[in-house]
């Protein structure tokens, strides 16, 4: 581990607290459309929509705005009125604005680092939202920039390592997600630490059980500092 | 001229045509609505609600059409149908799919120059839209990676010339916004062309006669290759 030069951090559910709020915003959802559908079968026809959607609006709190507008009207056959579409926007504006929950461990883990490495944000969000999340959150003088891509997939971390200008195995990773954050940067022969969050999005969901030299499978972020230091 | 290194160009409007299929989107907006106010009293609303809302959406498709479903509820004082919404919705993926429509001369000029300076493309759109723009547009080989900013304003320009690892006067932007593209460059110490499309966003107009060692008023893309080559 010692050829590490840079590490990448995930932001949502990794720096800061994310997926309760896209929760708390489904459940109000579910609230507006009690009338027509019970809460489970809402929840699944907004993941439907939603995961159709990614190819048009990707990742962030705007395409999933959209996406539950979508939902409410498909979901109630046209028979809400404008208003409850007001309050769906509202609902986007609030998590839009919301305050940041850092997670336990996540400054001092930063602060130990910083100057050792170049440490960087990666993040598939928006990138005004996660600027605006990164200056809210007081982490910004950690880091040395914001990636924002498109997908967490293989191709991506290949022009993101590229873009960095290091070889592979210099990079590392620290984030949730195992499907996003861990195993496409394992393949293209970087390292991953996985810190779970207590809540992954079900589209994030993957099962498995990891072997690999550059693999560390942490309980929390503090842990990061018992093999980087 | 001899110190440039990196050349960024911005995306819309300077590679291809962006803004008419605003107009375009904005006067199908005007026809749905146009029982309830004329179409100028329509957009100057929307442009009202578009520029409240940068703070929250920042620049791109899906905040253009949030601020269009929150237009068209305000501007009808709600007395339109979830229908209206639906087709707002359509517009927008419509907007999302168009085709690439490159502006005369950019392909040439990109190929002079590829291999010579590394090109970037700097916009402040969503990096999923503009990644699929520049896919579909057969000139993602001549770019060595996309640069999303949130804001084009001094402190952006200087964070990305930072993190280009390179000084302000070996930075040369190409693009059509005096405002965004121009001004905040020659102010960092970098150059800047300006290339005017025939259609700007009245958000973006500036009028400026500008004296600049570092600065080039261009007619054509075709004439960065007269400075630069």
């Amino acid at each position: 581990m010692t050829d590490i030069q840079i590490i990448a951090f995930d932001a949502d559910d990794t720096l800061w607290v994310n997926e309760p709020f896209f929760l708390e915003t489904e459940n109000a959802f579910c609230d507006m459309l009690e009338d027509f559908l019970p809460y489970h079968s809402i929840s699944r026809e907004l993941l439907t929509i939603e995961i159709k959607n990614l190819k048009h609006y990707g990742y962030g709190v705007k395409g999933y705005i959209l996406s539950m507008i979508e939902a409410a009207i498909t979901i109630t056959d046209r028979r809400i009125g404008v208003e409850t579409i007001e309050r769906i926007l509202a609902l986007g504006k609030q998590m839009l604005d919301k305050d940041i929950e850092l997670i336990d461990g996540v400054e001092d883990v930063l602060e130990a680092l910083h100057g050792k490495y170049r440490l960087v944000m990666a993040t598939k969000g928006d990138l005004l939202d996660q600027e605006r999340k990164l200056n809210k959150s007081g982490l910004a003088k950690y880091f040395h920039h914001i990636e924002i891509v498109s997908e967490k997939q293989e191709p991506e971390y290949r022009k993101l390592v590229k873009h960095l200008d290091i070889q592979p195995e210099q990079f590392l990773m620290v984030g949730n997600s195992l499907k996003s954050d861990i195993l496409p940067v394992l393949n293209i022969g970087g390292h991953g630490f996985h810190v779970p969050f207590h809540t992954t999005w079900e589209h994030e969901k993957v099962e498995a059980h990891i072997e690999h030299d550059n693999f560390r499978q942490l309980t929390s972020i503090r842990e990061v500092l018992d093999y980087i230091n």
